[in-house]
């Protein structure tokens, strides 16, 4: 069938909306309708051209919601009507990851999810004939796509698409971190590094943690009103403050009764691996926790001196926010109708797909924090 | 009062066997007559001068064993005839650390520990008139020394001093890596880099703790026997397999079910950085935990890519096995009398103090596993 789609069809170049063609759903595959989308800046780090894995051409996005439309031969958990969030993290529930109770980290399909294929070995999409890659086994940036029943978490119908499509990625990435990965617990001091997406949404989590302390760092002063909306305690730009950005954040942490001072956990949200380290070195000295959850640009290094780990700091890292996608998502939706997290304010932007590069355009700019594409 | 020490005169000098003089011990201090203590490579760290914060003159040595023969005003916990411990990591049960519940750091006396005096800011050791800095707080390499009250583990009577000084240091680092830090549970695949003194206890407590495969790394084949002496299963050396260490480690560990492969926990024991990094990334993808026992040379910094952390694995490290001294010690020594741990085979070479040069030239050759001065 014909679908609409921005095409990625080469490395720095600009997305082209297209009508392409989508092959039903095969044996354990389903087909859904997507009704809106975030634009995430794992797009735009495999649109630049900066990600080594990236492959051309290519039907981005993978932050979406949608219903399902079709279903493949031995599909049992979702039927055609459902709604579902698609998961570019997959959770098979049988495969050694699913099995171990440690790691959201399903790998029943990773090999050729890598490759931009359906665990087939071939691809749904194509133009004119020719094979277009799928994307972290979701391509959201197409009305219609095809995806593994296991790549999709069926969630209720009163939620509203162009809201938890957001839940498809940034929100559970940065909730998740905090509940999953990090397991904070009422009480700590924490510090977020970078305020986009990602950062906003550890901060609401820890706020539901009941962190007493959330130190927001960011080099643009226009996030610290953003990072008190959702919970935010402190806020440091790290150019104003004049001196030493970790003994600075040391400091902050110290009370009468513990003049050693660090945090309980500290996240990096920015992909930057400075920041990496200073958000290591920021944590208490003897059971500090980091969690790295931004993604870095190819073959940059991390470094410390290994007593910061010797004398008790934990580095780790998080993906998806450790959440298994058809076990967690469903609840993190519940916790948004519910009002227990915010997602509205949010969405900055609602974009047709028309104006997908628009939203891109925003992101580079600062002024978004998710855009939205509604089809 | 008089007693006999091998006293650090100077960085990369000999010890030198001497009369100095030792006041006795003011309040919250006790006075120990030490009967044996092990010679590790944390006093030849300092004593080479690669320590950056060794202090000269000193009395070095940290892992003994002895009897309470004094006791100043105040003191509670210990009394004279009592057989202790000494405990370069103390434990208050006051600090913030030791009522963190996450740590073993106890951090009531660091400041002066770290210059090499009492809690009062004084030397108990003089030669002359001039003082002489104490040593981790512990200073065994003298047949009578003073500690603070909380920075002594009293442990049952029956127990041989010439075997337990081990557990002052060693014995419980390793150990307690396994225990405390990495908390390994029964059936996990483990790999121990370095098979000194630290690796072979790290062996004995995977041992201890049901691990079902744990591999030996080392450059001495001569160390193969020893693994395997203490419950290593497999041995590897990295110079012998010809091709890179970790995919080596990590096919190793794959099963019929997972060909992800990697470990569950890894533990450097060598302070070598570049081995640092090769135990992380032959953890297992989602969950492989890296302990750092290891100490590093000044200034040398770990590197790795953070998708390691991002995929799961997690950097930690740990220090005196992540033991408090005075609840944790006693509980060890009591496990080598049950003979749920060896220490016996480990101590390799029994010395007077006038032949403890020996022993750092015995460790120096990879003669020793351990070397005991017993006075």
């Amino acid at each position: 069938m014909d679908v609409r789609a921005a095409v990625a069809t080469a490395a720095g170049k600009p997305l082209e909306i297209m009508t392409v063609q989508l092959e039903g759903p095969k044996a354990g595959e389903v087909m859904v309708e997507i009704k809106a989308t975030g634009i995430c800046h794992t797009d735009e780090f495999t649109l630049s051209g900066a990600d080594p894995e990236g492959l051309f051409p290519a039907i981005l996005g993978h932050e979406g919601a949608g219903v399902v439309v079709d279903v493949g031969p031995g599909v049992t958990s979702v039927k055609k009507g459902d709604h579902v969030i698609p998961l570019y993290t997959p959770e098979c529930r049988q495969c050694p990851s699913c099995l171990s109770r440690k790691t959201n980290l399903c790998t029943a399909i990773r090999s050729t999810q890598g490759q931009g294929l359906m665990p087939d070995g071939t691809s749904r999409f194509s133009l004119n004939g020719k094979p277009l890659h799928h994307y972290m086994g979701c391509s959201t940036f197409a009305n219609f796509t095809v995806l593994p029943e296991i790549a999709v978490a069926k969630v209720r119908e009163d939620a509203p698409f162009d809201k938890i499509c957001y839940i498809g990625c940034g929100v559970t990435t940065g909730i998740g971190a905090v509940f999953n990965t990090a397991k904070v617990e009422i009480g700590s001091k924490t510090i977020v590094f970078g305020l986009g997406g990602i950062g906003l949404n550890v901060i609401q989590g820890l706020r539901l943690a009941g962190a007493d302390m959330i130190i927001g760092v960011d080099l643009n002063n226009d996030r610290k009103a953003w990072g008190e909306r959702f919970g935010m305690t402190h806020f440091v730009n790290p150019k104003e403050i004049g001196k030493d950005l970790v003994p600075y954040l040391v400091d902050m942490t110290k009370t009468p009764a513990d003049q050693i001072g660090g945090a309980d956990y500290t996240f990096d949200c920015t992909g930057n691996v400075t920041v990496m380290r200073q958000a290591l070195e920021a944590c208490h000295r003897g059971w500090g926790v980091s969690v790295i959850i931004g993604v870095a640009p190819a073959g940059a290094e991390i470094s410390t001196r290994p007593f910061q780990l010797v004398t008790g700091r934990v580095w780790k890292g998080s993906a998806f926010g450790g959440a298994r996608g058809r076990t967690d998502v469903p609840k993190i939706v519940d916790w948004y109708m519910d009002k227990k997290i915010e997602i509205d304010p949010m969405i900055t932007h609602l974009l047709p797909l028309e104006d997908i590069n628009k939203g891109f355009d925003l992101m580079h700019e600062g002024k978004s924090i998710r855009s939205v594409v509604v089809y």
